[in-house]
C-alpha cells in the first residue's frame, strides 16, 4: 500500500463518518441502515471513494465491473468509467423484460432475486469486480456471484463501502479477494 | 455544435442501435422495454454515452448530478464523477430511513413515489441536472423536478438516453432544456 493509497483511504473514512446517516430499526428493529447519500452528494467525497474503489478494482485485475441493484449502481458506474471497463448491471427480480437467469436468495431481512438478461451479454472467461454500497449478511453478493458463475464469468473480487461486523457474512462469500472502504 | 462532439454522437447512437435490448409489452402490454443492459456492459458504448451526457451537463451548467433510481443511477453516478460534481440520489419511496421528502407521481403504468432525506443535503440555490435511461410520460422527472424545488434547489435541465415519442413526455417537464441522447 503506497502512503498515497493510505492518505486517500483516511480521508474517505474520514468523509464517510462525517457525512453517512446512520438510522437505527430500519427498514426493519434491530437493523442500523447506513445512508450514504449525503456521502455521495458531495462532491470530494465521491471522488475519494470511486478511486478508492476503483484502486481495489484493478488490483483484483477487474476486466468488467458489476454493480448490485439500487445502491451499488451509484458507485460501480464511475468506478467502470474511471477504468475504461463496461458496467455490468444486475437488477433485482422483476425488472428486466424476459429472456432473464435468476438467482434466489435470504436477506439481512426478507428474501429477493437477482437477474440478468439472458441474451446479449457474453461473459465467458470475464474477470468481474462485484461493487455494492454495504455487506450485511453476504446473501446478495452470494447471489451475485452465482449468477455471474452460471453465465461463464469470473468473480475475481468483491468491493464495498461499508461491513456490518456481527453478521459473518464475508464468511459466505465464495472465494476471491474482499475489499471494504471503511475497513480501519 | 463541435465536430467532434458530432462525431460522438454519431458512434454513441450507432452503439444504442447495435446493443439495446427492445422486447414488446414488459412490463404492461402495449409498453416496449428498452433494456441497455448490453450497452453498458460494452466499454466504449459505455464512455461514449457517459461523456455525451457528461457534455450536455456542462452546457446547463450543472453544479451537481442527480439520477433517478435505479436505472439513472447507472449512468449519473460516472457522470458525476467525470465532472468532479456530486451525485444525489433521487430514491424510489421506501428506500431511505426517515426523515424524508416524499414527491407521489404517476407512471406509464401504475403510480409511484419518490424521495430525498429530509436532512444532511443542501440543495438551496444550487443548480441541478436530472439524468435517467428513459424519458417516457415524463411524470418521474417531474416528481423529481418538485422534490428538488422543494428543497431549494434549481432544475438546470435533464439528460436522458432515449425518448419514447408519442407520450409527450417532454411537454409535461418544467421549463428547462432537455437533452436526448439518441435525438437525430
Amino acid at each position: 500500500m503506497t502512503d498515497h493509497h493510505t492518505t486517500r483511504r483516511t480521508q474517505v473514512q474520514e468523509a464517510l463518518r462525517q457525512k453517512t446517516r446512520s438510522v437505527p430499526n430500519f427498514p426493519a428493529p434491530g437493523v442500523i441502515f447506513e445512508d450514504l447519500t449525503p456521502v455521495l452528494a458531495d462532491a470530494e467525497a465521491l471522488q475519494l471513494l470511486v478511486d478508492d474503489l476503483a484502486a481495489a478494482a484493478t488490483t483484483m485485475r477487474a476486466e468488467l465491473i458489476s454493480g448490485l441493484d439500487a445502491r451499488g449502481f451509484l458507485l460501480a458506474s464511475a468506478v467502470a468509467y474511471k477504468l475504461g471497463l463496461g458496467l455490468l448491471a444486475i437488477r433485482k427480480k422483476g425488472k428486466l423484460p424476459p429472456p432473464v437467469i435468476t438467482k434466489e436468495y435470504a436477506l439481512e431481512y426478507g428474501s429477493a432475486a437477482l437477474e440478468l438478461p439472458r441474451n446479449g451479454l457474453d461473459l465467458t472467461g470475464k474477470k468481474i469486480v462485484l461493487i455494492d454500497d454495504v455487506l450485511a449478511t453476504g446473501g446478495t453478493l452470494l447471489a451475485a456471484h452465482d449468477l455471474i458463475t452460471d453465465m461463464g464469468g469470473i468473480v475475481a473480487g468483491y468491493a464495498v463501502v461499508l461491513e456490518v461486523t456481527g453478521l459473518n457474512g464475508r464468511d459466505r462469500l465464495p472465494d476471491a479477494p474482499l475489499y471494504v472502504v471503511s475497513e480501519p
